[in-house]
Order: structure tokens, then C-alpha cells, then sequence
């Protein structure tokens, strides 16, 4: 059975998810596409070789009855109606992060959803979806290390645009910490507070940069990310589980061990669409085999307003210099 | 365009390739299989829901109409007819080493491709389709080491079967070194030698085990190869180029870093199924996708042949203990 | 010259330094103990085989015209007393942590020895003459990273005395990432904040394990550190200095690569006595060499207090659960 | 007890020798010196502040009767004289590698020792000093890793002088590893191979670079070493140990872990003075606690032998390119 699956938005993510559905992927065809530039939404029926209609309007191609799933990988600020509408038309939607711009249409969306009785949504958060996550997860589930007690993390970028300002170090940056962190560790956060090292001379005047965020969860366990968008050196993403029996480290990204000019030395990867690209196709065979199975088991609706609430939070941390509590009302069983 | 495949032989092998093509590659199909034990056949059928027609001979199958490639996995010493056969018939065949049980048996295959003006075989060799060994080849490649002098390898396995003796080192275990080197280095052997250190108590009376092969090439690399197949602690697959101006190892799998009772550990994998899980898929993707675009780039019969002529000269090492010659044929314009 | 040393305080640090300085070192001889048990000075004098006076009293050693330096490594309490009188004869004198049990007890120490208008007084803080310690601060200073923003720190036991509690924490085992952080930024600490994550089963009841301790210095630099007694693995040091070009990590403790049993290990280490083990020896040479160039260069009684005063706080942060500022007077050119 | 220690040549080796003895190790001291060339003598006396006699001849230094042990530290060819007067007049002597320049003027040696009832000498190997091969040591001892099969070796320099030649790679760089191999195996050398792999670009013209030496153990062990003393990226000294039950690693030198400019780095040493840097004090204060104990330890004039046995047919296979014999006299119980 193919799933036959409708793109809205043809930009950088949604082009790339169309090729993975394409060249990478089993069990899902691109029947239909819309962008808000048609002829781009043509450019990439041309380049994949689709036979797929080029919707109008992204309303259309959710109502199109060839559609079986909808993709929303349109400007963020759309994503709630988009995925609202697929919901209401009965169709299964994976929607790129953020869900929502705020925790108001993230719990629309939910609402959307539990009316239709169904899970239809996955939100695009793919570290669940990567290699070393899941095996960090393994070693947590499985015991190997005790119980969770406190996690270190960084997120680390070479460098940012001119246009990348405080706030999106939570927003942009350590949204995905947010949502992997809970679903690692089984658990909700309570509280944050952000700390503001000495600033890197790299950074523009308009960003705090690193940053540190502090977070604890409802088992009390404590997290702090550094999160560090100038660091020069590499796009690292680091997270370490400090347990009662043990510690676990996320691994490295393979690379070759090199002797060469005194040093001994492994790559770093500089750009961040390396780090997790073998986790985008898992994330989306996982969504086109949960449509298969009548069952999603992804980041879910509810995952994505976890986040929402989370950074709203942390925002406000930022602001604030205070200790902000994270309200997570209680999750229906529907979700769990 | 969907390749409809044949699989003679549902073994373990045959079976995995033909789970692989069903449930996680794109652009295959099985449409036949054929078996010595009928009902293994008709279970793998039943299995993977296929509808495939289950014929009773590898000869039928190969002549089945609506078989365009033919995966052979059968028993070894019938690998040889069947490749020719698919040739004969015109069909792309995917073989499992080893390609024949014989020099000469390669050779006969070689002619018929040839005859057949197109390259059709592929052999199962998929340590050039491993994400490590590619970035290995890379390095040499793009020049990051300088030119390649040494090659240091291991190959080690926790344990083997009473069955298993001293040649089988060279035929089961070497042979994939023997293949993927030459890949590696764009390079021939032209001489082996084999030495016996101090056994194991580990081994069996009818297995000398360590061994160290020793190869050398037409350009000079000089190559070392421990083959421990009872070292106790893992499968564990060790490559290291020394080039003149540094050396790259071939990376560890990745793994979780490990703080736990007084160690500081990664896992090492026990059972060499896990080592090239990947590579599988991407071998078998790339003969699907091979056949599409009408052009198969990977290990091909001259290759099987080389690894064949090579393991011969090994083993004739192993009993001779002197420096034997590994004469390979001057390689067609067909095979380059 | 050789320099003639007396012995306060016979136990088990006291008796490590007098075999270093008998055993190992160039330039020292004990020539004077005491110790409130009398027969365990004897017992030290006869397993040395050394000709020396045992005196009576502490007070008694240092007013012996032998002795030309003084080593305090009596219990903490009587520190400060035999430290004041050892600078009021004009005498060298180095003094296990804690310089005094307050920091009222530190400033009469200085005042001493500011009036004795020389620096007499090193305090055995023996981080900053551990080689990896002193690889990091000189990639600190050489600009290799450039300026520090953050340091994540752990310090971790395999466990603990049911004795331990919550503000040993600070006193008996943060103290030295305060000394040894001063040391290597070459900053002061501004303020303390202290978490308590999920507390490990392996505490008893009377302990907080783990904590975080976050610091502030005055150049703006952020500082974690995990704090955790009963981590159950091993005695492990961390020290991460993550600066405006690059990251660099304390050196793990030299031991073999291990391939065994599914493992790729190194050892870590289960007793803190092994860790800085040859720093102990650095440290009481450069103390030895002090004297013979009359320039003291190790840890100074400001230091000493430093620790003290910055310990205070940590100790309070724990109990207030707010950030608490550390406030250090200015330091004297004396000092500097 | 004060060791009074002449030096026999005051070049580099000999000047870093008397200056450890005076300056960092304990029980030693410089009374007596001797240089071809009189004025370096000198030098060394004034730089240290040594109150020594400065002796005309070896000879003269050597019954000078207030020396109690001397250093042989002259040029290679003198060794063996100055070691047997040395011998001859009761005194021990520590005698720089080689301890003769053949195997004959080592025999003669020993035959001196013998004459004289007791063990005098100790040649200047210090690998077996140093802190990583004691642990590798102590790992095949322990039996931790099962009986040793298969040694793997590398001793790569970054580029040696144009008057390196061919043989100079056994006389003046294996010999190191044909010491350590010896000592770390409790285990005596049988026969010799070495093959020349392809030439590095860096090697002028008289000198193959690499070399690959295959050494045979009594017990069968086989060790195969990498010699390659122009691969530009280091001084890298490997050694892995495959047992019957695991593999055990020498330790890379302790460096900082770095991340920076995309690499996760070590660095490694450029100077191979810097390697053994730690070794060459204990091997020393060994040799002047054994003389206190009156029992020598190190490496003894049996061993010089042995080394210089094994290097002679090294150097035979390099020219004949077979395997050679390496034929060791039964060691006698004096020596054992």
C-alpha cells in the first residue's frame, strides 16, 4: 500500500522531505504539491520527476482526494491552520517544528485532534529519531546507568546571521533540547532559569551568546544546556546522563581517527544539516509506517505544545533573570 | 519503475536481501523465489506477504519472464551456474561471494559477461558500501595522507565452530580484506605470505589460530592482516593506512561512552551480523538502483575473480609458509 | 643547601610528606616531629630511619634553631595557631587545606605575614602542580581558545562516609575547584548559586548528593560544577574551559586501551588518593625550592583565604537556595 | 648514604644525566667528570655549581677511589672500555646504549661481570622505566589479557638527517623495541624478517623508510614493527599487545582533549626527547637506589647483549631479505 502525500510548502525542508519520500523512502508517493511561489512548487515536480498536482492554495490540496497525508513544511505562522484543516479533513499531517508560533495554537491543534478522536499530527522533531539519542535512551530505559539524576548538554553552532537575536537561542536553538530531553528522560520540566556568561567577541550586539539554561523536571532531575551559537569551532551537539550507577554520553558523529601535522584528531562537522541526516529519513519512514499502521508514534500534538510551553518559559527567563516555572497542564490519556 | 527480482535461495542470506528489497529499500520487487527446500520458500513468501511465483528450479526462475534481476543466495558451489545462466538469459545478477568456488569458475563467468558485451554481475561484497570504509577511501582519495605505504588490518571474531579450519581464514574471513583493499588502494596483489603465530588455547586442533597474512602490492603498499577468529572480546574489524603523510584508521561503530564501575567504555559489538547492517542495504540499493539506470558500479566478476585468485595464493602461503605469487590477469577495457 | 624541616602533625597526610621529602625529593630533611600522640611520631622517626628531634609541642618544633621550615599537617582546628607562629619566628611553614577553619582565622594569618613583610606561608593546594592542570592553563593563557566564557566542572566519588554531609560538600571537596579555578582563569569569584538535583539512593539521609555548584566571577565567566560523593564509578575529575575559540578538556588520568569482553575501556579510578599523586610530590619540591631561592610561588595564605571565603558562601547558597555573592577584599600588592 | 658519581662524557646525554642527578633526583652526586673535549667538562661543572674533579682521562676518573659509580656517556665505540675498567676496578657503571659495538665487545663485558661475581652494570635503556609500559607490562603479567600471541609496533619519527641511513633504523631506532619486546614478553627473540614496503617521498635516497621488521619468539609470539622514520606527522610510539582473552594498548602520552577549527584533537609529540622524558629520571634514580640496595635491576649487560645479537641479524635480513636466525647463548643463571 503506497500512502500517497501532499506537500505544502516547497522551500528548503519541504523539498528535501519530498526527495526522501521519492528517492530514499518506501511506501510514499508525492501526489500533490502547493507554495505560496507556484513555480517553485513546479521546479521541484520537474526535478523529481512527480506526477503531482500543483494545488492552488494548500486548503486545495488538503481537500484533494488523491491526498492520503499532508505535509506542512509552509512559512511557520501558517502551520496552525494548515494542520487544523488537514485534521478536520480526517488526514494525517506531519508538520515541520514549530507547530504553532504560540502554546495557544499548539492547544488548538490538540483540541482539533481529540475532537477527531485519532492521532493525525507528528511534529518534525527528528533527534528522537537519531542513532545515538536512541541509544542513549536505551541505556536509560534499560537501567544500565540508574536512575537519571542530572543531564549536561550543549548545543553548539559555528556561527549565526546578523538576523539571529536572544530569544532565538530558545525559539530556534534549544527547542530541539526541549522537546528530546523530555521524551529521554520520561519526564516533565517544572522550572527554568537562563544565566548569561561573559559574551564572545563574535557575537553582534543584539545577542546574548552563550547562554546557559538551566532546567529542572518533575523527578528533579536538573539539566543545563549551554547553548552557544558563535563557538567557531563546530556545529556539536553534546548530552551527557549523569545517572546513579553510571554516566552515558551521546556519542560522536563517526568519523575517521587521523594522525596528521602533531595532531591526533577526529572531524567536527561545521554544518548542521550533517548532524542528523540519516535521523530526517528515519523520521519520515516512521510517519509514511505509522499511516501504514494506522498508528503514528512520533513526536505528537501534545509533544509539540510541551515544547511551546517550555520555551515560552525560558523566554521568559531570559527576560526576567528569575526562576520561571513550567506549567504543563495534565495530559489526557489520549496522548500517553 | 519498479525492478521485479528473482531470489534463488531463501536461506538466511537470501531471505534478509529479499526482507530488505520488500520492506526497506525502493524500486525493487520480489516477484519469484525459488529453493532446494520448497516450503522454506513458501515461508518466506508467506512471511513477507509477496504475491511471487515459487519455482522449482533456479533455471525456471532465471527464465521467468517477468524476472528482470536475479539474486543468487544458494549454496556456494551453485552459484556459478546460475550466474552464467542469468547472463545467458540476459538478466542482472546480484551474487553472493563467492562468486565461484574456483578460479576457473570466475573466469567462466567473466566470458560470459564479455560475450554479453554488458556488465550484469554484482557480488556481494558490501565492505565498499560501509560508511567508514568510504570515508577511508576518501581520505586516500582526496590526497589527506599522501600516498598509501602500509596497511595495517585485523579481522577478529569472538568464536568459531568446530567446523571451521585453517583455510577458511583465507576463504571466509580474508576474503573480504581481499576484496576491499584492492577497492581501497586501486591496487593489485602481487604476493602473499602467511604466518603462524603462537596458537590460542582457544582454537580447535584442526585450526591454526592467530594467522598474519602478509601482502604486497603492485605499487609496494605493504599490508598486514591479523585473522583472529577465536580472540574472545568481539568482531571487531580494524583498518589502518599509513600514508607518507599521516594515517587514517577506519572508525570505530559508534557506540555510547560509557562511565561505569571503574571504566570508561565503548561497546564493542560480539556478532559481526550488527558490523555491516547498514552496508547491506546500501550494496542491494545500489544494484537496484544500478539496473535502473542501466549501469552496474559495483564489485563485479573481475572483482570476484581477483578475490579468488588471491585467496588461492594464500592458502598455498599457508601451506607452503613461502612468499607465493599472485599472478591476476591484465584486466580488460570491459572490467576498467 | 639542604632545608631543614619539622613535622606538626604525624598522620596520614603528615607522614606521606615527611617519606616524600626523605624518599623522593631533593634538597629537604626532616629533622624535627611532634605529634599529639607522641608514639605515632616515634614510629614515623624509626620507619624513616630518620635523626630527628621529637618534640613535646608544635610550639616547641617551631622554636627549634634546627628547623628552618615547618610542615602543618595537624588536625585542621590547630592550623591557623602553628601557621601564626611559625611566620612569628620568621619561619617557612606549609599548611595542609584548611589554611583555618574560618576566614576570620585566614586575615589573621595574612595580617601575620604581611607584617612579617614576606611570604612564608604556602597552603597545600595541590591542583595547580598537576600536569593536566597545567596543560590547561597554559591553553588558557597562550590564547589557544581564547578568553574563557564558561567552565563545566565535576568532581565525583565513588562514595562516602556516613559522616559526610551536606556542606563537606563544599568544605572538603569543592574547595579545591575553588583554588584551582581562581588559579587557572586568573579571576575572582563575584557569586554562588547551589541546585539540588534528584538525590542518588546511594546517600544517606543526612547528605544532599549530587549538588551544582554555579559561580560567577568577576570577569563574567560561568562556572558548573557537578558535586557528586556517591556517583558509584569511580573518583573523577572534570574540567571543561569552553572559550571564544575553542573548548579544551583536563586530560584523563594516563591508563592502557583495553579490548576485552565487549569492551573498548581505559580505567578509571576508584581511590582520590591516586589521582593527583605525583602533583603531591611537584607541589612540596616547588615548597623546598621556594625556600632554597627564598620566593614562595605555590598557593598563598591570600589564596588560602580566597578558598575560605568563597567556600563560605557556596556553604551559604546551599542553605538559602538563593545566589549569594562572594565578596573578596582587594587584594594587597603583597599578594600580588 | 650519598652515591659520588663520575661521568664519562659530558655531551648531551651525559649533561642531562648529571644534571638530573644533581638537580631532580635524590642519593647522587656529581663528583668527577671527564670529556674529550676538557672545556665542555668544564662548562658543565660551573652551569651546575659542581664541586668536581675534572679528570684528564676515563681511566683516571674511573680509580679516581672518590667515585663510587660511574656514567658512560662518551662516544659509542669508547663503551666498551670504559665499561670493562669500570667492571675491572670494582665500581658500578651505567653505560648509554650501546653497551658495545658488537656483540663480541658485549660478551667481553659480560665476561667481566662474571669474573667479577656480581652485577655492575646497567645499560641505558629506559622504556622500561616509563609509566605506560609498566602498565602494559603489568596487563600481560597479570594475565589480564591471556598469553601474548601477536605484538603490533610502530616507532615513526617526523624526518631524520640526511646521514640516517638503512641499517640505522635497526642500530639506532628498533633497538629500543628489541630491549622493550624482550623485557615486556619475558621472551627471547628467534628469527628476523624485514620487508621494504613502498618508499616514502621524504626518504633521501640511501634509506628505505618504511621498514616493516617481523621478529619470531621462543614461545612463537610474532611481533611485526612499522619503522618509519620520515612519516612528518610525529613521534609516535605504538605497541598493542593481542593476547589470547583481549588486546591491550600502550597509552598515547597525556595531552589535552581540544575542539577547535572542526577537529576534536590530541596533540602528539614532534620531539622524541619529550617522550621518555619522565623514564629517563627513574631509570636513573634506579640505578643509584640499586647501587644503595646493592642489588642492580635494570637493564644488564646480558641485555645489552641480547639487543645487540638481535640487531646484528635485523640488519642481516634487511640485506639478505630472508628470515634469519637470531641465535641467543643459553643465558646463564647470573644473569637470570
Amino acid at each position: 500500500m503506497t500512502i500517497n502525500i501532499g506537500v505544502i510548502g516547497t522551500g528548503a525542508i519541504g523539498a528535501d522531505h519530498a526527495r526522501r519520500i521519492s528517492k530514499t523512502l518506501i511506501g510514499g508517493k508525492i501526489v500533490a504539491v502547493n507554495d505560496v511561489n507556484i513555480s517553485q512548487a513546479q521546479s521541484l515536480v520537474d526535478e523529481l520527476g512527480l506526477s503531482a498536482t500543483i494545488h492552488n492554495s494548500g486548503h486545495d490540496l488538503i481537500h484533494d482526494d488523491g491526498v492520503d497525508a499532508v505535509l506542512v513544511t509552509s512559512w511557520g505562522p501558517t502551520h496552525e491552520e494548515f494542520v487544523v484543516a488537514a485534521i478536520n479533513a480526517g488526514k494525517y499531517v506531519f508538520c515541520e517544528k514549530p507547530l504553532a508560533t504560540s502554546a495557544q495554537g499548539c492547544r488548538n491543534i490538540i483540541e482539533a485532534e481529540m475532537q477527531a478522536q485519532k492521532r493525525l499530527v507528528q511534529v518534525g522533531f527528528m533527534r528522537p529519531y537519531d542513532s545515538g539519542y536512541l541509544q542513549l535512551k536505551n541505556a536509560i530505559d534499560s537501567g544500565l546507568i540508574g536512575e537519571p539524576l542530572i543531564v549536561h548538554c550543549a548545543h553548539r553552532n559555528p556561527s549565526v546571521p546578523d538576523t539571529y537575536h536572544t530569544p532565538m537561542a530558545i525559539h530556534d536553538t534549544l527547542i530541539h533540547e526541549l522537546d528530546v530531553l523530555r521524551w529521554l528522560l520520561n519526564d516533565e520540566f517544572v522550572s527554568a532559569q537562563v544565566v548569561f556568561p561573559r559574551k564572545t567577541k563574535y557575537a553582534h550586539s543584539a545577542l546574548a551568546d552563550p547562554q546557559i539554561v538551566l532546567l529542572e523536571t518533575k523527578k528533579g532531575v536538573r539539566i543545563d544546556v549551554e547553548v552557544f551559537v558563535n563557538c567557531q569551532y563546530g556545529y556539536d551537539i553534546q548530552c551527557s546522563v549523569v545517572g546513579e550507577e553510571g554516566i552515558a554520553n551521546l556519542p560522536e558523529p563517526q568519523s575517521l581517527l587521523l594522525r596528521k601535522e602533531a595532531k591526533l584528531s577526529n572531524d567536527i562537522l561545521m554544518d548542521w544539516k550533517d548532524r542528523f541526516i540519516a535521523a530526517y529519513d528515519v523520521e519520515l519512514q516512521a510517519f509514511i509506517n505509522g499511516i501504514s499502521n494506522n498508528k503514528l508514534t512520533g513526536p505528537s500534538a501534545w509533544d509539540g505544545m510541551a515544547a511551546s510551553i517550555a520555551s515560552d518559559a525560558c523566554v521568559k527567563a531570559q527576560q526576567s533573570q528569575q526562576i520561571e516555572p513550567i506549567t504543563m497542564p495534565e495530559q489526557p490519556a489520549f496522548y500517553r
